[in-house]
């Protein structure tokens, strides 16, 4: 597992919450320790007590995570025997109205309502509308809720808007954090989203009940989360923003665009361009590695195996692929974590939801890359996918760029493998080897399209100005840099 | 000249200031107006009393415009008869104090000394160091000026970074803006730098004395502006990175790299790419074209005339490669813009600094293309350069974007002039030309390297993604975005 790998990478805070409710799990790994929960249907009698004093839930939005959330919740509540009603709020002209009218909902049952009256009834307020629409509408969705009401956020975005706005939440709410990105961040229409199987983090903002951490744990285990772990909501929004601008979606990109045009070329060995790839093998050589073999080795060996594969040549190539991109990847996805724990980052996010009007955002899977791989996926043999050493050494040399940086910054273990490793291998990969990396970025959340439109490009020119230019003229390995990745 | 094609496309503020000692002229084109100053030899006579009060000028800095401005004023008030001492400030350790001494400044005749010592001796204080250095030291410098003297900035990045701290000008001093950024952008080194000869903005920020304008003014012309323009330090700023982020460096140089591509590649014609022009070809296409004929035509007789010189079937690629490319230009300038003006952008540039001494800046001039570039360079028969059509649709079309985002957002005449056409085509092309795109951004401010690596790549990707797969997939040309641009 995946997770394996991760173990001697990061060096993780301790974070500790109050359960009365629940049981806390201690995990210990290498270096590292944390408190998680085990989530599973038999933890439904305690949703009463984790629930105590909740009559309505709201669930606001049907975007990608309301409709799974809200009837997951809905059927839990049901099993465990609950007199909870769990309510959707939208606009009354909101095309998705008539959808959740399809799945049950109803204005006559007092399930189905406009946002602020569904707001101001609701004992527990679930924020799962689009970031633009949260950093617009937040201030009237904080001002019609109850007090000791809680509001629940399926990430951190909010809070880094708020922090741009110079705001804090009102101090008379609970304000938690429960779900983690991966659903959210999967919204291809009619791709069938469910809430089980999906690991959760959870953040207890503010409690002003003295019962937040149940409500949220509580919250996760109602959706179907196997195991919930704890972070903050800074933390969250921060690895969050992050790391779909990093390995899981914008380095990925940039870095294959990178790889293809190498390909075709292949200067390397100083030979002119006829003999480089043709544009089918090149896309083989470069997304369908990556996509491939190379990501299902990581997520069932770790990414020493990875390594480990290669025979002596090809460990070679791998070494120093590694070694000349490491540091100029590490370099950008500083460069993204700063700018993101600065504000700049969201302040671009929301400046950019502005302008859609006038610009809307463009899909990028129409260039001649993507169209060579539409085709070279439907003629693919998967056994036949090589894993290429020089693609393998520069996009694992990214995933530990991404990693070290979110480790350096003091992130909590279980996100920075989530955030790096095991949402791209487990989850964003796989999905891109069915349709393509453009085709994964047109398909995200605004937020995450927008970074990855931003940063790509720079993952692009970084590796080919800094590390294709290092290895084409012999720069040696630096040996330290494979130690330590070695000793993963 | 260039300021032909600008007049009617410009809609600029009317910027009005308060001389006492120069004759304003009042400038009309078109539907806009403006009042300027001319500058020359024989306005010397007028400085003393326009540096009334001033008995010592402090240079801070000994980098691209110092060594020009400290001997062009120094030479300039001997001329003129005056009492005035220009003198340098440097560290003690500065590697520049033994080139200030070869050009005739000395401790012991007090013409150099360290930077604080400087400061607090002047009633005019220059500050020429570095963005980074001026965003570290500017509380230190400000606290050591005497009441009532002039702080002259080269551009307005010092009130970016300002605000950024949320801290104002101390108002007890003049705070004026001269010289344009021209001078500063260009520093390679080696080069011959002379003030002589450089139009100069000028802005009075803050006049305590009630004479500021004059300083401002007697400063251009001391350093041999030709003509002063009336700005603000925040239309400058905001202005100048932008500019350099747009079509006079990051675009300029993204665009070359999406054309080389594209040409080596051109599937426009669903060719395959052994149909696609050598990588020699390619280069003269995209590169050579632009800071050739291109830049020289605008220069001499205006955009449209660029237009006018193709063919009937020139003039169909132009309108197809023009209509496609405006829009995608136009939305990253605008993005640009707003990252300049709420301060995302100039947070960037200092946090980038903080980095450096990990993350030294690398080079962008290694790549394959750039060798091309070179080897093309070493055999070029201007003459033989062809105006190519595409190139030619692409690059005016995102200097019309450059320019309508500086028009919308209420720049001056003049600065939108200098920042989109006139220092491309007359100053940075025509190096580009000599040197090569990447070299020329490898040696400008790092302000301008910064911008320039983060946008150029957006710039490239934008354009192949929206602008050249709308052309390949022969999407109607837009006439109005066409007859808009024609009637310049």
């Amino acid at each position: 597992m995946s997770r394996r790998g991760c173990a001697q990478v990061c060096n993780a805070v301790h974070l500790d919450f109050n359960t009365k409710v629940f049981e806390k799990e201690h995990v210990k790994f290498a270096n590292t320790e944390e408190y998680i929960v085990r989530g599973g249907r038999d933890k439904f009698p305690k949703l009463q007590q984790a629930f105590s004093g909740i009559k309505t839930i709201g669930v606001l939005g049907w975007g990608s995570q309301a409709p799974a959330q809200a009837q997951n919740l809905r059927e839990s509540i049901a099993d465990a025997g609950l007199d909870i009603t769990v309510s959707i709020g939208l606009r009354k002209d909101s095309p998705s109205w008539a959808e959740a009218e399809a799945t049950g909902f109803s204005e006559e049952k007092g399930t189905l309502g406009e946002v602020l009256d569904v707001v101001s009834k609701s004992d527990m307020v679930i924020l799962l509308i689009s970031d633009a629409a949260q950093a617009k509408l937040y201030p009237r969705v904080l001002a019609a809720m109850k007090p000791g009401a809680t509001l629940g956020l399926s990430h951190g975005f909010l809070l880094g808007v708020m922090r741009n706005d110079g705001v804090d939440f009102r101090k008379d709410i609970n304000v938690v954090l429960g779900m983690g990105p991966s659903v959210r961040r999967l919204y291809e229409q009619g791709k069938s989203v469910n809430g089980a199987g999906i690991n959760c983090s959870f953040a207890i903002h503010q409690d002003y009940t003295g019962t937040a951490a149940d409500i949220a744990i509580g919250w996760a285990i109602a959706v179907g989360a196997p195991f919930a772990f704890p972070t903050t909501l800074e933390s969250e929004y921060k690895s969050d923003i992050y790391g779909e601008r990093c390995i899981l979606l914008g380095a990925v990109h940039g870095m294959v665009e990178a790889l293809f045009r190498r390909y075709t070329r292949q200067v390397t060995a100083g030979m002119g361009k006829d003999e480089g790839m043709s544009d089918e093998e090149a896309f083989v050589q470069s997304v369908e590695s990556i996509t491939g073999p190379i990501s299902k080795t990581i997520s069932t060996q770790g990414m020493v195996a990875v390594y480990n594969m290669l025979d002596e040549a090809g460990k070679k190539v791998f070494q120093e692929a590694y070694s000349a991109s490491f540091k100029p990847a590490m370099d950008i996805c500083l460069e993204i974590y700063e700018d993101v724990a600065s504000g700049n980052e969201i302040r671009s996010v929301v400046q950019a939801g502005a302008r859609f009007d006038r610009f809307p955002m463009g899909k990028i899977d129409s260039t001649y890359m993507w169209k060579v791989g539409s085709s070279v996926r439907a003629a693919r043999v998967e056994d036949n996918i090589p894993l290429n050493p020089f693609t393998a050494g520069v996009y694992i040399a990214t995933m530990m760029a991404t990693i070290e940086v979110l480790r350096e910054k003091g992130h909590p273990y279980s996100e920075i493998c989530n955030e790096s490793i095991i949402e791209a291998v487990d989850s964003l990969n796989p999905y891109m080897h069915a349709r393509g990396v453009a085709f994964m970025v047109d398909n995200c959340s605004y937020t995450a399209r927008l970074g990855s439109r931003k940063w790509a490009p720079r993952f692009d020119y970084i590796l080919e100005q800094q590390a294709f230019t290092a290895i084409d003229s012999k720069a040696a390995v630096q040996q330290e840099s494979i130690s330590k990745f070695l000793q993963v």
